[in-house]
């Protein structure tokens, strides 16, 4: 295992601390428990956000918190679920008097750890909603997840909800808005590498020289199906098919359509991916009318990328591009 | 090799062909010579930025083109200078009356392409300046370089020079600001992984499971010495030392502290660097005014990550800030 860090069980703690150093004009960090909070927080009058979940997806979640975006992010160990505790602090932390939103990636530990937050939250007087992210088409059920699992859409839906509470939506306006844009994305992924877990030391899994994993999840979860490695316009069309037939998405519609590298792979091949994505909702008659690449869910120093397309209305557009500044997202005043 | 590609004799075409449909708000593309401009050029009356170099490095530079910094960027093959003709074409496109500076990495190629180029402009009546970025400490000479070879650094030379440029400066008047940033910008990296050239197949140098190059140069080319592994704080110590003591940086100085990864390092492991650089900054009363972390200067897919350190003042500060809207840096208005 050769990584840049120090002892495998300060990672997440290091990798805060720098986070913080860096960030000091957007963020705050409390370090017992650990979670990241906007500069400004909590906002009087705002729906607070909170995300969070296993490290080694960054920038997801620490790196979406600030203005028109989310209020926290609680990072857990690596690939492990944020305890509660970390989760009702930020969730106080964040409280404005207007309620708050948790927005969950489909994991059974999340989703578990961010309901008993949320009863404790609850019992102290601060509202909560939570919206569920499933937006990985690839496989029913999963290695740590009951249902379909929560992957790189999840940033979309932090952006729009993030702006409808930024812009002043109330609570049960903000939840509606995260789950509308949840049932319009759809997502998949492929892996041409695993990673490797500091406090594992080993791979998660193995793949041959020639083989790739279509439809794997951000842990590493299995996918659909393991085959030889393909010229990267055959992979794309791999991902698309189940991705256009499932919404469905069709001639007219308008949509987001973002590739998100895992981590390690080089930005020529997301663009190279990006261009092949393109020809084909051409094809379809599908309109590009955002977009987004780059490192946005990853896992870890894994390569390879996955594709989400978000069909998109006016409301949606108009939040996608209010002003946002955070760490990895900053466009606008 | 396990690349997301078709054909490595096309990677950078369809790279670019990608990026050109993702940014299309931002930027135009000439396919043939190949070159990237943004949308609006060429902006009557203001200074033309051009840089450019090898693929391989993205973001840097078709990242930065936009408003606020690069007029074009002329992307060569992986790891190969772009030659005269497609640079003499950006210049040509991004010529608004006021001149063209051209900023070029400190390799042989590089150098001598742009300087035929900019005789060819000045042969059409463009008048053309250049500066040389040379900001690596780690070695005097190189592979492909007479002196320092040009790396990160050259990011925040395009980022300020652009501003100056946008804010109406002179010709001579970017070209001095130019040549000011990289009189006060300092860095160096390190390797854990070397990375693969698509169209040589094969890594451009290996590294044992338990080594790593200090002081390499983002086309692989050897450094200052081969260690083993150590922890990060260790390295980021190693890289620290010749960068401070080269300017050097004192006791009372406000910087800008970038910590650049170079394509396959984790979001983690680049915070857990600056984390510790930014105490060692601290113990030498040295201030960080401002800060960058990502992959902004890449090596493909290697792992690994380089610090750079600006000396500010006022007026670098000033340019800093100022907006910008590129693919890769896009902040204010």
């Amino acid at each position: 295992m050769k990584k840049l860090i120090n002892d495998p069980k300060n990672v997440v703690n290091e990798a805060v601390a720098g986070f913080e150093a860096a960030h000091s004009d957007l963020v705050r960090v409390s370090h017992d428990p650990i979670f990241i909070v906007r500069a400004d927080a909590p906002v009087a009058g705002k729906v607070g956000i909170v995300s969070g979940g296993g490290s080694g997806h960054e920038p997801m979640h620490g790196g979406f918190v600030g203005a028109g975006m989310l209020d926290a992010a609680v990072p857990g160990a690596v690939f492990t679920s944020p305890t509660p505790d970390p989760i009702l602090a930020a969730t106080q932390a964040v409280d404005g008097g207007a309620g708050v939103l948790h927005i969950v990636k489909n994991y059974t530990g999340d989703v578990l750890n961010f309901e008993t937050a949320a009863d404790l939250a609850l019992a102290e007087g601060i509202e909560v909603a939570a919206v569920i992210i499933n937006d990985d088409v690839a496989v029913k059920d999963s290695l740590y997840t009951a249902g379909r699992r929560g992957v790189a859409g999840t940033v979309l839906v932090e952006k729009i909800a993030g702006a409808a509470a930024e812009r002043g939506d109330d609570l049960a306006s903000v939840a509606r808005v995260a789950d509308k844009v949840n049932s319009l994305v759809r997502s998949m992924g492929v892996a041409l590498t695993p990673c490797v877990v500091p406090h594992a030391g080993e791979p998660s899994f193995t793949l041959a020289d020639d083989e790739i994993e279509i439809g794997i999840g951000i842990h590493g979860e299995p996918g659909r199906e393991r085959i030889k490695l393909e010229p990267a316009d055959a992979i794309v069309d791999r991902l698309l098919g189940p991705i256009l037939t499932d919404l469905p998405f069709v001639s007219g519609d308008r949509v987001l359509l973002f590739v998100n590298g895992m981590g390690g792979t080089p930005q020529v091949e997301l663009y190279i991916v990006f261009r092949r994505a393109a020809e084909v909702l051409a094809e379809h008659g599908i309109d590009i009318a955002r977009t987004l690449v780059g490192n946005f869910t990853t896992s870890l120093e894994m390569q390879g990328m996955s594709i989400s397309i978000l069909k998109l209305d006016d409301e949606l557009i108009t939040l996608w591009d209010a002003p946002v500044a955070t760490a990895a997202l900053r466009w606008g005043r």
